[in-house]
């Protein structure tokens, strides 16, 4: 069967959300999904997109049969090294369950590394949870090192309230100079 | 003293480069330097920036004291999550040995984050060495999660050959088709 990987359209994004969500409960974290289609979609597609999208289209019959358009997507955006420049961070690789086992994983990552090369870039960073062991054995029979394990890298992350308050801390007064007053 | 925080203009390359190779250093990691002074100067201040910086510019005074323009830097990069949209993934953060314990650390994170805030992003994502203690209870003390800890996030990476060979691999030719048939 022929399944045609592309570059998202902004027509896409109902499909991809879906599949967002599809993932999500496989991550088991639904309840920290608060992305909306309107969002997906300004940031995907406007004049400074955010991230790029391949999807991995289904044919015409069995389009037909399963009523949906894709049988996967991987969702990425460009990101930056101060050790060797240029990065993709590859923030979602996913394929729906009925349609595994094809390849289209594999087929998907292969698409990326290209979109990458083509962008300049040496690297592509991702994050996995522990406990997904298709994900992680997939990425690393490509060749992926784990930097967790070795040298040590920990992801840290400021959420919501935290990014909140910490830009809206005030400034002292008496180290306020220069070019930006009011910060 | 004062310190001016600012966004970098091109002309600052030359320093932003000498303290990324200082970090480096501390890091233990001098050997993963690829990035050169032409490349940092290209993707940060080309039409469109892979990066952006801030830099703690010095007091006069200080200035011509240390020989060096700046106290520290961060750079980091816009990113995306398919859970909360538009992010930022903060690359570096540092301050150099002789300007620490004057909160420059806290002040130069506070600045990404009103950066980050006016881009509409609502989270900031970074990876740190599980042994860099100093930075770890830093970004804690703002309000960090560390997301290796719980839910259990890995970092994985693909690095130059990983990377060209998963782009260079050949593509199967029955499964070639629809818009991107030389791929």
């Amino acid at each position: 069967m022929e399944y045609n990987i592309r570059l998202a359209q902004p027509t896409d994004s109902q499909h991809i959300m879906r599949m967002i969500r599809e993932l999500a409960e496989y991550e088991k974290i639904t309840h920290f999904i608060k992305l909306t289609e309107e969002e997906l979609h300004r940031d995907g597609f406007g004049d400074v997109p955010w991230f790029r999208c391949l999807v991995a289209e289904l044919p015409e019959n069995e389009r037909s049969e399963t009523g949906v358009p894709f049988a996967g997507y991987t969702l990425f955006a460009n990101s930056y090294s101060s050790w060797t420049g240029r990065t993709l961070h590859l923030e979602d690789l996913y394929v729906s369950p009925q349609f595994r086992g094809r390849g289209l994983g594999r087929r998907l990552m292969r698409r990326v590394a290209q979109e990458g090369l083509r962008s300049g870039c040496s690297q592509i960073h991702l994050t996995v949870l522990k406990w997904n062991l298709p994900a992680i054995n997939l990425y690393r029979s490509l060749g992926a090192e784990n930097l967790t394990e070795d040298p040590g890298y920990q992801v840290m992350s400021f959420n919501g309230e935290a990014l909140r308050s910490m830009g809206l801390e005030e400034e002292p007064q008496e180290s306020v100079t220069g070019e930006d007053p009011d910060l």
